[in-house]
């Protein structure tokens, strides 16, 4: 594990830098999700190539690394919020300068394509970086769930109040825990994971809490990635498992196939670990905020995840 | 590198065992392929539980494991073909005797999935296995190719006047090759290639011709794969590369996307490496029987591809 380094926490009118590290976005999402963050009272920064389009690349490789690497070194910079997924983070994980990124540690918020990068620094600074709403996606919608963003905000915040999650929705989490667990809270799309292994950008899962979810993936496919880390040996080592909402990975086709329930099980029943099922995280609109990388605890009684030390520096 | 272990050649009239360790087939397929295989004199031998399904896998892991271990040990098997691809080898690869294979060493015969078990058998015995039609696919189809029909036979039956690969198809190879280059010749289908990485499963690709085709994954996906490559090192490390056909991999949504070919030519055209794209193999109908492992020579003049050494055991 790398030594932790942790970003300062969200101050009232922070300037917050908006980066587009994987794919474009539609120009009038990012102006609704510009909006909302001016009338909370923060200021807004657009990287330079937020608005480039190269394919299903905003922009090319090296406009998208240096605008990430911009925001980080920028004094008037408090936070770096990402606009939305798709694909493209991959590309850039060999084009930045970590040595200088572990002397400006800041806020970085994304979920999706943006798993990569965020492994990546993890991987590279210790940096704690988290999972939460987009500015072109999530922030863009007027129906924003109020329980996704009143726990969004808090936690960057730094709200002192909130040191334990619980389910944000009836259908809520199904526990397989006989026990607490600790330890750092790593992973995110499993797709992403699954392509960071083996490469340079990949922390060790060592006695960690692994949280999973991905989106539009068949079950022979979500089959195919957790294959992937069990061969890697990382469901051999991990102390717990945290599993989000993978939306739309029911099969697309007529053939014969197992369902994504029983996917799931097969690979983390026979783990005997404790395993959170439909936690609140993934591409739906109801998500908890995640800070990957900081240690947490998966509590039995009363069911919940915990954050057992702070996510932010003092400063 | 493990030290080379090749199989003995295909005699007339051997025993063939068939195992299916990925996805199940429609038992018609299956016999219209034996029917061919036993016209051609070979007496055939199918796995116990060959008709097996469970959802998109042709049994359970332990049953097909079990099969495939069998066919390795059985001393009136002389070479394995399998039914078809699908998914599922990743599942087998932590269930196999490796030791014990290497004691038996045998010709196997797949693509596309059957990737995932090719390079574990070669990282884990050494052992040299062939890319090539599969007997519920291209064997059930009464237009088998007569181009890849009789490289095939050439090849299994270590014919000696089979030294070149040259293009099969009129819409042929295309290659920026200044110079001729000489690896183990190994890859697959890409997706699984990827799906491998950071497992004891893959082998070292230094120095090696890296072989890649896939099928139904559109440009952003093959990107992703290709990222994964070069971010592990692979791209940097290889003397050349032979890419196939790659099948259905258009972008299949009207969002803005790279071009496939954009997408190949980005990762391949600066590594100032010998590459031949649309080389005659993947999941269309024609297609070169290629030996996984086995060190090849990719020449400038004439335009080919060589084996260098021969493929077989002297038996």
């Amino acid at each position: 594990m790398p030594p932790l380094i942790k970003p300062p926490k969200l101050r009232p009118h922070a300037t917050l830098g908006i980066v587009a590290p994987a794919s474009p976005m539609k120009p009038d999402k990012l102006e609704r999700g510009v909006r909302y963050l001016e009338k909370l009272g923060y200021r807004v920064e657009l990287g330079d190539s937020v608005y480039e389009r190269n394919g299903y690349l905003a922009g090319t490789d090296e406009q998208r690394a240096n605008d990430l690497m911009r925001m980080f070194v920028r004094p008037d910079i408090d936070a770096i919020f990402c606009v939305r997924g798709g694909y493209g983070t991959p590309r850039l994980l060999n084009r930045l300068d970590y040595d200088l990124i572990r002397r400006y540690p800041k806020i970085l918020v994304g979920y999706s394509d943006i798993t990569a990068l965020q492994l990546a620094l993890f991987q590279s600074c210790g940096l704690i970086t988290f999972t939460g709403p987009m500015v072109a996606v999530e922030m863009a919608d007027e129906k924003l769930d109020p329980r996704t963003e009143e726990q969004f905000w808090r936690t960057l915040t730094g709200d002192p109040a909130l040191p334990a999650l619980f389910p944000l929705q009836e259908d809520g989490w199904q526990a397989k825990i006989d026990r607490d667990v600790r330890g750092p809270l790593l992973g995110g799309c499993l797709s992403l994971v699954s392509r960071v292994l083996g490469t340079p950008f990949a922390p060790s899962f060592e006695k960690a809490i692994l949280l999973l979810e991905d989106v539009g993936e068949e079950p022979y496919r979500i089959d195919g990635y957790l294959a992937h880390l069990r061969n890697a040996g990382i469901l051999q080592q991990i102390r717990g498992a945290v599993l989000g909402r993978f939306e739309d990975c029911e099969p697309k086709s007529d053939q014969p196939s197992l369902s994504l329930e029983q996917v799931l099980s097969e690979y983390f029943d026979p783990l005997e670990i404790p395993v959170i099922y439909r936690f609140d995280y993934g591409h739906g609109k109801i998500k908890h905020t995640l800070p990957i990388g900081l240690p947490v605890m998966m509590r039995r009684e009363p069911l919940s995840l915990e954050f057992v030390e702070p996510a932010f520096a003092d400063v």
